[in-house]
């Protein structure tokens, strides 16, 4: 990640759990620079971990853990109560168990992404913000967290860098923004774009201009790093491939 | 762990989860040498683990992983099929998860020995052996594995060279011992010892010669590392203590 | 039941998980009239719940159902946001559950009372009483609920008489009540009793007079039908067994 | 079932878990008269129970529990030492919790049909055989065992009497079958068919004769009550279709 001009893709993979199935990953994998691994708490098992890092390795393709409360059955999609020192705990063992199947194969971490409820949680509270801040840190200091962007990256940046980590503000290619650079909620009509030109006209002005047209029709200024695509289906897959071309142009140029 | 002459006391560790307690772990930790503590899989949770290492810390107590078959409510006792390939996964997996809440603490893995039905299986099955050796190759081949010394160490010693992972052979300071130098099976009477001065005795003589009295009263040479105690309850640390007593003044003189 | 002018004890039972011991249910057993009997979700596992069920026949105590959220590593304690029809499908999954092996012993379900955050949540929010009310309802609405009694039942009554379920008002023996008859949180100080003459002494009013003295001093009359005691150490038992005396001595009068 | 010369379907079914999708539950829950449903131990959860119970109603299906080894990420294949007072329990629970969740929509559990490596299990250890019998006869005696015809049901018969426990004998419509009545490994080549002619023609036969060609060519008699087909893809629904048929057509005329 030398040239940070460059907005990269970032994928969450290896959401398969023992015998059932989850994502086309093995599709999604070469188009994006990250791919966020989820490490057994709302996905995945070693085994699944194992196949997730060598298709990674394979696609030469960056590796972050996608940690999460230990919620199976729920995909790590409800809010769970967690002490701060609980949330301080499992993203270490998280984040090390996805780095000792890494070096097993040669690779190491490039970041941490927290998954569902933990990442929505982490956005709204501060609180549970510096407990995963507190978890990267004490883990490795300079192993990125990446969140999402807004229209004011500023006090979370402030709240970063008590603890010394690097963040990696990511941006959505298929979601509706509200005037604060804040996502607009699923359960609003229109919140999720499905038209793939659409999707590919955000992804590529947030590239070129920094900027997004929100659900009203404003535009809002978002500080982006990475962009977050979805490899859930064939559809979602066609946008990645349209959304990967139409960038590859634009750094070509 | 300079003085490679020193037989060094191992102890299992870490094994509550969630509300519920096991193990006096803060008497044992400062008794022993090394501490083999659980990773999740059959006991164990990421709370628990930070509390277990940072116990370790504390007690100068060098830390190993202590992996298991996937199986909490079995506490890791049973048998499991398990394909070697996941043999290898779930070993790194723990070893890893281990290994990142001992990183945020300061500390490093000393050593990998497998729990319950997987170190009965890797004991008895080459097979087994060479996925754990594999797992913890791939992971870090400089990490010894400890496993069960016999009479004869040979064979295992060539199988762990293939892959160039050191061992750490253990021998059982309550356990009756036949003639090959195998455990006696628990079901059989007297195949486990109660008495302490019986335990300290044995553990002074392996210390010293290296010989265990089997249960026909025979002698049996065990070329061991590290002696496995227990720190179950008030009687098994009273054990602990006298033979860290006894061993203290024997390595004083 | 058929007295319901006697104040039964009722005590949460059956948590230990695996190997992991908790709770004196032997002790406590004989006891009490209730035993809420954990099904797997917050402790417990078929052979846990076989031998509690078994101990409740011997000692002639019925036993109700202890449903949880899916959470054993938080022993069921943190609040999950679980849909409606979610919450409905645990209750039954969980009753039943206990109801199949209670059947292979002879004995039925008595009653159901939610554990932990279920509890707490379907105690503050009339959403999650309703999906716990038709849960139950649904999967036999001549089983009663057990829930908190405070100064004023009627609005719970009010919305459990929608599913025709009927209910089991609960007072605690060890809790400190406020001026509404709402438990003083925890975190006050004083709100928990340790003195047994105290605790037997709130039991033994509510027996009798069907009030409580509030912390600050003053009183509120709470219609409790049963009185939740705990066997998780020899103090609680020593309490138990205190209570159970004060009791008898009340009712063979 | 009053007509007992009719050979029922029966397929494994509810085999989804969480966000994790399996099975084409819907269009062949129409097509056969017994589904069997997964309890949560290998696969499933109460709200896939739930779905799956609606399913079976809607269509008339008759349900059975289909209970496991506690097996998730293994999907309930591993053969796991259990003790029998272990399988005993497991049974008892899986089968209450799936008749917690029938009994609140209306139905009731028509047999048992162990899943995975406890059916193969319970097939060549007559140990484990027992356990099973013991769980459902004391759960209730009148409910059916489903378990594997072969050409001698005998033995099998008569340890099932010792329990007064009724069976149900199925046979296999797309596996190939030895001269013993057994099916062959799925590791020996052509001993699971793709081809759809052959598996109505094997369905057909079996229903009007109650012969099976072996792999061999030879004939071997099997006692069947229903034969078990598959609803994983379209193509194992195709045939299902295909057999559904030709039986409605054998059984019209």
């Amino acid at each position: 990640m030398t040239d940070t001009k460059r907005l990269l893709l970032n994928c969450d993979m290896g959401e398969s759990f023992g015998p059932w199935h989850m994502g086309l990953d093995d599709q999604v994998m070469p188009l994006v620079e990250l791919a966020n691994v989820a490490c057994g708490f709302h996905a995945s098992d070693p085994v699944t971990m194992t196949r997730t890092v060598m298709l990674a390795r394979h696609a030469g393709t960056a590796i972050g853990a996608h940690p999460s409360y230990p919620d199976l059955v729920g995909f790590g999609r409800r809010s769970m109560q967690c002490h701060p020192q609980e949330i301080v705990a499992l993203i270490q063992y998280q984040a090390g168990a996805l780095a000792g199947i890494a070096r097993a194969h040669g690779l190491t971490l490039n970041h941490v992404k927290p998954h569902g409820a933990l990442y929505n949680d982490m956005m709204r509270d501060h609180d549970i913000l510096r407990a995963v801040l507190e978890g990267v840190a004490c883990y490795d200091a300079s192993l990125p967290l990446m969140l999402m962007a807004t229209a004011d990256n500023g006090p979370v940046k402030t709240i970063a860098a008590e603890f010394g980590v690097p963040l990696l503000f990511e941006a959505f290619a298929d979601r509706a923004y509200d005037t604060l650079g804040y996502l607009v909620p699923r359960s609003v009509d229109g919140s999720v774009y499905h038209d793939v030109d659409r999707i590919v006209e955000q992804s590529l002005r947030l590239a070129q201009e920094g900027i997004v047209t929100t659900l009203e029709g404003s535009e809002v200024r978002l500080e982006a790093d990475t962009l977050c695509v979805h490899g859930d289906n064939a559809e979602s897959v066609q946008a990645v491939k349209r959304i990967r071309q139409a960038l590859d142009r634009l750094y070509a140029s």
